[in-house]
């Protein structure tokens, strides 16, 4: 069987991490090409002695990339401002995608691309909602849905908390992200309707604070937001994120239910040492989501090869990132506002 | 020095154990008197031959039980619908007072015992927030407080979960216990408020779930609930009280500040002791708040005497109580009404 | 009913807390009397307010004590080298006793006072192995002998680990000591014992180095040892001590069976505080025994007093020292010529 | 580039892992040929798709797998009483080799293979000791023998603790592994060398006990066992062993140094949930080797495959295992004779 022939958009951290995942991790998927705009990123890569060796075609231009002889696929990773119309520019070139959440922060582009794919019913397009590959994550999950741990499950609490960025980077590109909890929330949104089985939001409502980041004032957004979101069927999720950690990337989620609780990562821990001295006894951070979910995004890329490769189902359809982005939305206006945002019955936003 | 000649008002659980504390662990105090108007309780104390020993009188009446020869100070221990009352009673027989929270669920009658304590400078009147005197607790206010551990400290979440009581007795005792923020809540949010440096708040939101005790419907209270309480400031603290809890009484509290965290009991524990076997490695939970609480509960009567002995201020002033009650009170009303609740820039709700 | 009224020998480090603790924690016991031969523990006793207001005699010699009108008991505190003496004039004085262990390092010694705790059965003599009070060793018992969680136990790893001494007081003391396994791993022989129902020592072999106390190598002993015990049938007990620990006082003892394990105090925690900052993310450990062991130490004087208020039989006869110390003594004969020590099938030395 | 053509010898559990973890995880790599001597394995071998897809050849016979046209490297994965001659066969073939532990269990064999190594110095001859390429233990590593983080180390714990087998597997191939301290503490005398910067013995003495395979008592071994190894110069490592643990795969190492302590995987945890429900707070534990070092292999395989293709040096000499078998021998020589095993100055055995 060859190997599927797919390319990467975007060269930032993250595309270049997964571009090297699909390189080291995914023997059923080649790495054909790559793009960015950006001329640092372009000059790294066309220098990179490894894209040569694997044989990764560096473009400068997303159509052109688009237009690589064999190409199969394309992996989105770029800032989230373009996901979307990447996404249907993908679709009408017949590729398949995988697109990083959030698919937008713009509900009628998020259902253009959800109507895009429907039409292509022969193209595989996924939600790349990287938590759901995490070994840990999966395991909670077989134990709430599939073996009944913690009987019905009714409420979720769930954190994303990032290490302080003292280099500007994060500042730089918060503009363009849609607001913290449409993009640090939107994972553990993500997770509280999984472990709830998809329920239907009712009512939500957030407040937040600035504390290290004034610049995020301009775009009306905080630093640090707790928010809780209310489903029909008297179920909760709670939702705390920060970008102001101390101690590193702290992201922990827990599932609540009549019979028991299941935690995933309460206490993070980069590996397994620990230190005794003076000051007590301690463990490291680790300090970003990729040393947490290196492995995660391993598997994500690989089931998605699979899935092309063999015809099959992809394990998260593009349509399951809608209502994760409706409530990220709603408590973004929750927090703008300091009102109580409504849905109704059908979890259409009154 | 002769000890402290107390009495204490309700044999109730926790009642008897109050007694029991001051009888084992508080040199300075003697128990001389205790009450109760319940037939099983009294007829438990007057067959007790550690009361006979310690020489505990047993009452069938609060007001002849305050009448008791000598008698210096009460501890109130009853249900919350008499605190109010009691407490006056005792104030206007010039006797000490320490009175359990809550101290009413009805603003006025509070406002009433503030003013009567007031009036009666000479008397010592103390709010029984009994977390303040554990030694965790404690040093997570030394390091966030004095010692600066955690820069500026600006979130606060906190938990009170109690183990499913299965036998009845909680839900009989309900009706009276003015709702979960008010009954539950109350130790978290005065830890909030302790952490935070006495914030201001500005609005605040809830909602609940009614899970194993469909009884308290009536009442218009939840099994489960989430708040979220923003201050005045950009400070915010959010709770998760619970009465069903499958593993035992889960209280917990992180601080979130500038430039770190200080949490206690995140990971609970019954004692030092782990078991590896077929299902893994695993530490029981203490049961109720009792096993986790002894301690300050002891330092608390220790430090009431104290005060009374050696006409010291008490280490909380009743009037401490009246904050902590009002944001209660309106986490419950956000909670019945699903609206939130406001408070002007001096905390006056509007 | 009478408090129990008990004197105790020696007011340093340790004999000043018991007397703390007997004040504070056994309502059935008084503190009629102390005594000590050190000028500044003497000063000190005669100006405590507190030990005025308990009425609580101050001797400086311990013969003149064990003559205090009315005394019941003695609490003997002392350096080792004095336990069995005192002991034996206690007993020779109609009294009551506790004694610390270890009664002696001279095993003719320990013989004596067995023979006289046995000719005088109205008194009741009480070795002070303090852990076997400790609520978490109790716990450990309780699941391991009684309620068979792990099988049949036969392994033993227990430590005792002190954290570094920079004040000189260690290193004065030590000479009395008998050597790092008699008077560090005492308590870890006897709840190995505990643990493996009383098994017969075969062999032990151990060794050790000196790392930070260079002045124990005068009296052959070393500041860091490990020693291992086989016993007869099969079981296994393996201890490492150490006089040198930067972290705090480490004491852990984990016991593996056919079915299981159960460890105490594996990762020791000062509290339930844990602070998340740069540095990672942990808790600080307790700086001594007393406060790993006050709630032992308290719940030992209660029994004691009971034990003879009631006059039932003392948890700890005296005699369970005895073969504790026959291991300790082998141990520290191992390690101070590096060859194997054996015992023959009744435990007596080869 | 092109990759590295390997051949893996053996399609036992860890061959057949091996040979996996190349494909999958070690892009310079390729997996061209396999061998296996049992009928069952070669047949799972011959029918897999996997195999098929990747182009790895399938061979009874070692010596046909080294004729396998332009191979240029072996992982011997075999039954350890081949180990030795079958990296002695791949050197005269003029191949590059990975050999698992132990190289042998006969001292002599082991010096026929370093010499032929020497002999051949355009070879590349490694030793795999999995463990020193897990990166928990490189960061022990790091902070133990860079950082300086505990002072000077002086004192190694180390745990090798496997799942009770209930298979028969373990039984049956145990006769071939040269006893417990051979097989199973091989790794953990590895990192007490390596991280007390490769120390000379000067003493050790070892026991055990059988709990649950008597079948072991034919060769004189046992299913539990503690031995302790004295270095010259004051150093000391200690290692419990054991192949009947009810939990899981519990390995576990400690440092300790005269400024403080690093420990790896003290609590072993199989991934980041915890459940809580009425049996308490519990995580559960990897099953077996695998898991707990999977990522370890994969670095190990890439490291190799580096060295080999850019012609470096690699990570872990052949003669690196030496010493560790000499100290294997001499505790399992310990534990059969109840004998202090001896070692001069130059760490020849006496």
């Amino acid at each position: 069987m060859e190997p599927l022939r797919i390319a990467v958009a975007g060269l930032g951290r993250m595309g270049r991490r997964h571009v090297q995942n699909i390189i080291h991790r995914v023997p059923r998927a080649s790495v054909v090409a790559v793009c960015s705009t950006d001329l640092h990123e372009l000059e790294q890569a066309r220098s990179s002695p490894e894209y040569a060796e694997f044989g990764v075609t560096v473009y400068d231009s997303y159509d052109a990339m688009l237009a690589h002889p064999g190409l199969q696929a394309v992996w989105i990773s770029t800032s989230t401002d373009v996901h979307a119309s990447q996404t249907l520019a993908a679709i009408a070139a017949g590729l398949h995608v995988l697109c990083e959440k959030p698919l937008s922060t713009n509900m009628d582009e998020i259902d253009k691309v959800v109507e895009a794919a429907k039409a292509n019913p022969h193209l595989k397009v996924m939600a790349g909602f990287s938590r759901r590959f995490d070994a840990s994550y999966r395991d909670a999950a077989a134990k709430v849905l599939d073996q009944n741990t913690i009987g019905e499950p009714f409420i979720v609490r769930s954190n994303t908390c990032d290490l302080l960025d003292q280099t500007g980077f994060f500042v730089r590109y918060a503009p363009r992200n849609g607001g913290i909890f449409v993009d640090c929330a939107i994972h553990d949104i993500d997770l509280s309707l999984w472990y709830l089985s998809d329920p239907v939001p009712k009512a939500c409502w957030a407040t937040g604070t600035l504390r290290h980041h004034p610049e995020l004032a301009a775009a009306g957004d905080v630093d640090n937001a707790v928010g809780v979101v209310e489903f029909h069927g008297g179920k909760i999720a709670y939702f705390y994120c920060s970008r102001t950690q101390a101690h590193g990337h702290d992201v922990c989620t827990e599932v609540t239910g009549t019979e028991g609780k299941v935690s995933v990562n309460v206490w993070p821990r980069a590996n397994h040492v620990v230190v005794a001295d003076g000051s007590g006894i301690r463990n490291e951070v680790q300090p970003e989501y990729w040393q947490r979910f290196e492995d995660a995004f391993a598997l994500e890329a690989n089931e998605f090869a699979e899935a092309v490769l063999r015809d099959g189902p992809v394990p998260l359809p593009i349509e399951k990132g809608v209502r994760v982005m409706e409530i990220g939305r709603a408590l973004q206006d929750a927090l703008r506002t300091g009102e109580v945002q409504r849905f109704d019955e059908g979890g259409k936003r009154l």
